[in-house]
């Protein structure tokens, strides 16, 4: 068993964490964290945690964080990156929810979250947590960028392509689309039900902070910097789900190759990527509350590829793939504590 | 034409009201205030407003109000018994859809709204504004308490049976359920889409503010003091619509009345209210946007009656209705304005 | 390890029967049957359960059944009468998800199901499978008749009150509202999603099947043939959750009882049924994807009771009820397979 | 006073059409045909209606189309096509929602509807109803192919671009969403709310109907048939409402223009199309239940030209479009009957 700390335990991906980790086999949840609600019983906040969650909310001061082995932070932005150093020198392992550890490049960092990057070094060790394309710096990380949701998906659906250099990297068009649940659980006008159901468009048409990690992740792939995706986030009216609709032009490798066969190939084996035959269209809910992603591979035109991906954002675009880490970081078998099967309908 | 002003329009009954009164045919909207929002223009905030109201929101002291003939009040309560009275003097018409001019006991307003009641005399002239059971009133009234969502459906549903004595007056129950939009255009958590849809639950369950609200109706309609019903609503997660069903014991009677026939002829002429046929029962999306209710009787035991209603909440429960009272006050036919059919599908 | 099947496999109950068992630790599944889509891999038709299920729907014939320790029938009602008595005869325990051994009067169950109940004898012998209320005969039964969605709710809300004699046994409402995957997954108008979403509706408001089954059942808890229960079910837009919203006049024991603590008595020990704190009101979403009942007591008027309960229709309300009873059948710990934390959001 | 008649008005493009006409200053409806529902009056389907129209469906032999001066087909593809020579015969100006005359390629039309086609005279003479592009040949015309509720917003969201060659004309990609009302009242497993709501995904991605339809319209707008468009179709979870997100590569004409002014120009004086103010994101919720197309147009990148359009899918996607082609065909203003406000929330 591993003692496992949760900061920040009072949003979405915190009380993701918390399902998951309540039923996983090798971990104790030794305490989480939330300075405004210490002393509330977790299962106060949320019912649907009673009988399966006995912990209250803790100061992060009372928390005893350092003597965790696993600490998650499931936090605002900037949160990680002041408490890092200090459990990093205790020994714990550190996975940040949030993007304090995702853009390798501090200036990009600072001019899309609004704020200084107050430690550079351990930016420069992080470890971007993707552990279908990142397995084994994952296995020896101290530090853990979990991945934003958009793009795990959108990486998945392009890294056979880019990795086999099937297509050309410019002209890139990510059309994704998410629940609501990946705003967070934040009081805010446009969040509220009577918005944002029976609705649909686009959002952060000027730009979205997922845009710079999904090209940084994409030229990693390519081994290159000429990778260039244009990324337009739309909000769906449903709480768990994203779909991402994939375009890029095939080179002419790409337009020879058996696209089929490659991803087949690519994800033989990946027990949370399951490529669908031939002529499907993967639904949102096929993978609803399960940390496994589906992808379908296209060619509607014989020079264009589209790529078709959906993952639930709160498990495998969020909570799911950092408890992933986590069992590649202590040693345990990757699929522990995640083999929920999905909920539908 | 009339000149009206709306005080408070960025919510949802602001908004409705702009919705129905930008049709109507003998108003003119003179202001709309705001003083948070003073110079956008209102269609910025509400787009589905843009090309049918081309006004600003304008802080209340620029407003011109007293040169309106009719104010509505889409503010939070207390807000318009502190602008009544200079408005009444001014020879202005006011409908509040607040709480403000609804219960009649002082005491009561203040242990429900927790605010001192700041003019007990323009409380007593008040008229509560449900035509179909005060219309005389109404076209007299200078100042008019717009009834609230849940009491219009729960008056419309027992008033046949209570004003023809055929219900034991105690153990009503009314078991309601509303739309989010009933909670207003408010930053709340409870009300975030990933919160409140896909959910249903009771709430108030310790005592709402309809309640008394209820019961001071109900007994004025049955001219008694002696009637009491227990008031239970839930939250629907859709955004529109409120369902009453309510219940009560059979007298003597009203176990040898035809009740179909009593429902169809006390509403007889009544253009927004609909007495379904027998055996029916209605659906809220049957009144989906329109000023409309539809009420179905049953009875379901030998002694027990049953009266299913539906409203749109933010239009026969709150803008529609006030328009209604509107109409009937500057002696315009009462339909005037309200004649949109009912969006379906 | 039990070797179960399941006939009928293609609707609802059947899917979550597959969601459950699959990660059952004693259960293997040896086959699911469906006469029209024998062949079809049942990850073709659910796409949740590819690499959790990898079995094909096999024709009943080909299905090996009477090898099985225990058949579940998923499948309209009728179905499971013309087929146990062979099945029992061979030694395998049935597990009827309709209503073929619910109401134990042959009378009753031909006039609301329309068919001619085909073997009598084995209603008489079969036990009414609702594990809190009727462990000891579960434990011992050859045949089970699974539990209606609405009247789990129901009894669980109302036992600790007729047990104890608090409530008068007549004049007991049941106000219920349903997901949509209570109707199963058949091609009707009315189920349609541009139909049953954003609305809400009564339904059966001439009678329900699920009426007489909760008045059969409440009298055997009772005791008596006294009690007589008006039940209301309406139709909720969201998919999985049944709320249940329990009316009845107190007694004068009830009167002087403490409702709080008889409730937490009653179900001390109970794994699946959680009593709330006192004032709670209970969220479908809190038992999503569970097999978890969540109960509330209230008192709202001083000679009034008011029980609030929530389930999952398909786990409590059908197939975990159901693998809970096969549980309870094979001596297996009561929850095995059923220890799925709820999906919130 | 024009006398109209509807064929086939059991369906969502029917009862649309009856919300709107219902209220047409200009039209009396006639006659509503159903086979079927003969004899059954209209609003005992639709009780959004009751109050408002007092028809009952008739058989189609009964229905006196031939004295109609217009007729709506809202019917199944090739039903428009067998009815169609004898009512102009008779002078009877025809309008198709269906796809009976829009595809100009025999063949094409054959392949996609598999069905002969039986008039190919009269689909040569037919006029395809889009106003905003075709208004004068609409006036004229005696048979009007309304367009697909897909290929109006792909049409008008390029219409500014292909007509002033401001971009490549291939490599166009058309990522749409609509709501569950496209797939119209019918009852299919796929389209019920247990499996289409809380859920996305693309569909159709072997090809779709609208497919040809767009690259057709788009070529007859750019004036050559160098254009190709991809076209996506995704399904929201919600009832009304299309939102087309499209992509297309700048020439240098174009990477040279305003395109604010561009759009804006383009529409100015058009009523039922919005250019929103730069950097907007519409949303299907403020066209909701009106005719109305909100646009955005962006530039992402220097070489990428993004336009965002919103409508809703059975107004100005259907029912209300084929409004205003009657209007213009009548010689009536061309917003008669459609100035209702979009419904938000």
């Amino acid at each position: 068993m591993v003692n496992v700390g949760i900061v920040g335990g009072t949003g979405y991906t915190g009380v993701e964490l918390l399902r998951l980790l309540s039923q996983h086999p090798r971990v104790r949840i030794s305490a989480i964290t939330s300075r405004k609600e210490a002393g509330m019983p977790v299962a106060d906040m949320y019912p649907s945690l009673r009988g399966h969650v006995d912990l209250a909310f803790v100061s992060p001061d009372d928390a005893g964080l350092s003597q965790c082995q696993v600490v998650f932070f499931a936090t605002p932005h900037g949160v990680a990156m002041a408490q890092a150093r200090e459990l990093l020198a205790a020994g714990v392992k550190v996975i940040d929810l949030a993007a304090d550890f995702r853009l390798k490049d501090v200036a990009e960092f600072e001019q899309w979250y609004g704020m200084p990057h107050t430690c550079p070094d351990l930016l420069a060790e992080a470890v971007y947590g993707l552990p279908e394309l990142n397995r084994e710096a994952i296995k020896q990380a101290r530090v853990i960028g979990n991945p934003g949701c958009y793009p795990t998906s959108v990486q998945l659906g392009y890294a056979p392509l880019l990795k086999h250099q099937l297509i050309e990297p410019t002209g890139l068009i990510a059309n994704c689309a998410s629940g609501v649940s990946g705003a967070g659980r934040k009081a805010e006008v446009h969040a509220l039900m009577a918005e944002a159901s029976d609705n649909f468009k686009a959002y952060g048409v000027k730009g979205h902070r997922h845009g710079p990690e999904i090209n940084q992740q994409l030229r990693t792939i390519a081994g290159h910097a000429g990778v260039n995706c244009l990324f337009v986030p739309h909000l769906l009216p449903l709480i768990r789900g994203i779909h991402s609709t994939l375009y890029a032009k095939l080179n002419s490798a790409g337009q020879a190759a058996d696209l089929q066969a490659v991803f087949e190939s690519f994800y033989q084996g990946e027990r949370f990527v399951d490529v669908l035959p031939a002529g499907s269209a993967p639904e949102t809910r096929s993978v609803r509350a399960s940390n496994t992603v589906r992808i379908a591979v296209h060619r509607p035109l014989p020079d264009t590829v589209m790529v078709l991906v959906v993952e639930d954002n709160l498990t495998k675009g969020a909570s799911g793939q950092a408890v992933q880490c986590m069992n590649l970081m202590c040693g345990f078998e990757e699929h522990l504590g995640l083999t929920q099967v999905p909920v539908l309908p």
